[in-house]
């Protein structure tokens, strides 16, 4: 395994954090925080451990699909255990399993907290929690793609690793250029909410830390009531706003270049559009009764149900005290997810699409045995090889969220928190059911279940295969093979000497 | 379609059901129990009914693997309906709906029960219940091969259809003869059992019908109790047959032609026993504290460990009780499931190891992209059809899974109860969790949510696609097709003459 590449990867990721946490250390200077002292000291940490990482060029940069995972699975523990000191340090989350769990949860754009009272944080910590929704949601590594010369074609095995969904179509031939396009949309309309957010008289800094959630379909609230306390046009705004940041970019680019009907045709979009519509339809029924009039109730249902789907997670009511049935609608939306290529979490939509068109081809099978008939999305025909990585992703899931529930009901808490905390964490959502509803929070679990949602956040993010690859042995024996090969053959140059 | 070929089948199951319907009325007379009288009557129509259905032969004996499944979804409703009539006319279950309920969950050897106070029962009304587990467990259909002459080669489609499992190898060539073996080994094994039963003290009358909830792994007791108010000896006698009747009946097969190495090299078997060995190691060890001693902690943790993972049901303690980490285990045993083969539901724990290799081999394509490795079962390549059809499963089973939980919501019962009664019925084992529990039943569900899981039990003992094909709208059509082929037929006919 080419392990120096990994290095000289980890090593930019390193300064890259620098720099990103002097945002915070701006916003402390605004606001006059002496926290923001800690933020400069970390960067100052990162920036020098990443200097010396990326002191060395690596030996060479070819990297394949292995390399691509194991870079990508360090990238974001590394960037959550650098991210999370600055809680530490200021005491504002005094204890490190409690910071690393925010942290995580926020650039794996789940926001889960594990803070009763967030309106305690000083303004630069607000804004470091948000942001980390920002830059996970896009993706770090797409980002160090789309500014750092790396290698020639085998970036394309990066961005495999690190985006979402099981189609990730290069966009321009140039990977560089797809990253720079992807990010120039992103902060497109990241700058559009924002504006909107303002000109319903939300003030600039809770605009920018609501605008970050909502574009990485994060969900971190700056108040303790998340969204709740905002008025029915900024709920509206960002109701909007999560359904765009969960379609597959992929449709933003073909707009940009005016091939609107390419776009239109999209399947994913349609099917995503359509669950959120009939979703809201059934659940604006069930509330109706609850609620002051049918706005306040349409308003409700579409927030919630657009907020859970592209797996965001701000809420504006406590939907743990509506019937099973809609609570089991939000259950069922957790593992759907949002567009594959979008900020979003959960499953995806493409996947389940794809899934259910195999089920349909199977009964077809039955009634006429001999037809041979090719499953297609976009009119274009799937190839087996999607279908079976679609198959063994959702297996994969399974297998790892039945686990997560096993190691989690060990806190012998009520199995519907057990069940949606893992849900609400492996799907990057934030908010379950239950002890972990909208007003609750995490603190209550254990370190070792507090872990081991952590690590269902990640493998969310990644997509199972990067991070889980990490416990494979023979990744390990490879690299202990590559430092073995390394020893003895600066033993063989000291001979030489 | 050739619908008279499944005519002339449906008469056949009728007849049988006529002469099944004997055995309680020979309990009543014995009992002098007047309830008999309508067990005679609903025999006798069955018989008219039956006779008239087979009196024209069928025009022709081919039939497909569609034809093979209409007609077992259709057996087992038949079935199912003239089967409630007795609990109907004696009065003892007065609802039609309840009744319904209660031999559908026999026959598909669930045992769930809507009775609150079994004990009530006549004794001709208990032995119809258990003999239905009976009949059910190695399937009505697989009986009819074995004494019925039908067509020639293509019984393997009815065989197909009915029985469990991703591998239904025909242990001899001739269909016929497979049938009658596997109906000799399960008698063989009932008997066996309940002559066990009765060394341990236990009346012929409680040992036949618990050998019969036993063989079928279907779970109704004729105590409230369930099985908690006998001796350990039988506890245990019932927890080893259990565990015996949820294994691959082929492994029978080869034992009783001495290739006992073949057995014992199955590795479904393998995996099965693991499993059962390591969740009753766990539960052991988590009960431990609540137990008089660790031999009643090893009876109970035994016991409640085969009863859910073979889909009995049956019970010695209310597991509602114990810690969160014993109910999701008991909640994934669920799911698990018997061996393919045997007379339990579940997913099967072929189909999960067929999974699990998928997954393995996933992740070695990871580290080594060139490697083109064949999944082995018993050390024989699988083949991709079957890999395909077990995603094809599990993607079918999850999908009428989340839209059954998804219909039983509108009940409003607490997440929870809802989630089991459906896992609980869809996988043939009887109690859930909750409002489901083993000291509870299932008589407070809406009429409605009783239909739903009624058709969730059906499909989970024909394994989904024989019962789900009755909704492809092509059925109907061809059906509708067919009658007015044969109708301008007969005018034709007429116009001749």
């Amino acid at each position: 395994m080419n392990s120096s590449i990994i290095r000289f990867i980890l090593g930019n990721v390193l300064k890259t954090e620098a720099a990103l946490l002097l945002l915070p250390c701006l916003v402390a200077l605004i606001y006059t925080e002496p926290e923001g002292v800690w933020y400069l000291l970390v960067a100052a940490v990162c920036f020098v451990l990443g200097s010396l990482m990326t002191k060395r060029k690596p030996a060479n940069n070819i990297f394949y699909l292995k390399e691509g995972c194991i870079a990508t699975s360090l990238s974001w523990i590394f960037l959550s255990f650098f991210g999370c000191l600055p809680f530490c340090l200021t005491g504002e989350i005094p204890s490190f399993t409690d910071a690393l769990f925010e942290t995580i949860s926020g650039f794996t754009t789940t926001g889960a907290s594990i803070l009763s009272d967030v309106e305690a944080l000083a303004h630069c910590s607000l804004f470091w929690r948000s942001f980390t929704h920002w830059v996970g949601g896009m993706g770090v590594l797409v980002f160090l793609l789309a500014v750092i010369p790396l290698s020639g074609g085998s970036n394309i095995n990066l961005m495999r690793a690190e985006s979402p969904g099981p189609s990730v179509g290069k966009l321009v031939p140039k990977i560089k250029t797809t990253a720079r396009f992807l990010y120039l949309i992103y902060l497109g309309m990241t700058v559009l909410e924002t504006i909107l957010l303002m000109i319903g008289r939300m003030p600039l800094f809770d605009a920018l830390c609501t605008s970050f959630g909502t574009a990485g379909t994060g969900g971190f609230g700056i108040k303790n009531s998340s969204i709740a306390g905002y008025s029915f046009y900024i709920q509206w705004v960002v109701t909007i706003f999560m359904i765009l940041f969960g379609i597959n970019f992929n449709a933003y680019y073909l707009l940009l270049f005016g091939k609107i009907k390419s776009a239109l045709r999209m399947e994913e979009i349609r099917y995503y559009l359509l669950i959120i519509l009939v979703s809201v339809a059934v659940i604006f029924l069930n509330i109706l009764g609850l609620c002051a009039n049918a706005f306040e109730a349409l308003t409700q249902s579409a927030f919630q149900v657009a907020s859970i789907m592209t797996t965001t997670g701000f809420s504006t009511t406590d939907f743990n005290t509506w019937d099973a049935s809609c609570k089991v609608i939000l259950v069922l939306l957790m593992f759907v997810g949002a567009c594959a290529g979008s900020t979003g979490g959960g499953i995806k939509v493409s996947r389940l699409v794809i899934l259910f068109k195999t089920v349909r081809k199977e009964f077809t099978s039955y009634i006429h045995p001999k037809s041979i008939k090719k499953i297609k999305m976009d009119d274009k025909p799937v190839e087996h090889e999607v279908i079976r990585t679609v198959n063994v992703y959702i297996v994969t899931f399974i297998v790892l969220f039945v686990f997560s529930v096993f190691l989690i009901s060990f806190d012998d808490t009520d199995l519907v928190t057990g069940f949606t905390a893992v849900a609400a964490t492996i799907n990057n959502i934030g908010p379950g059911l239950e002890m972990v509803g909208p007003a609750e929070n995490f603190s209550f679990f254990s370190p070792f279940a507090k872990y081991v949602l952590m690590f269902d956040m990640l493998a969310g993010r990644l997509e199972l295969f990067p991070l889980l690859l990490l416990f494979h042995p023979s990744i390990w024996k490879d690299l202990f093979a590559y430092k073995k090969s390394m020893r003895s053959f600066r033993k063989g140059r000291n001979q030489i000497y």
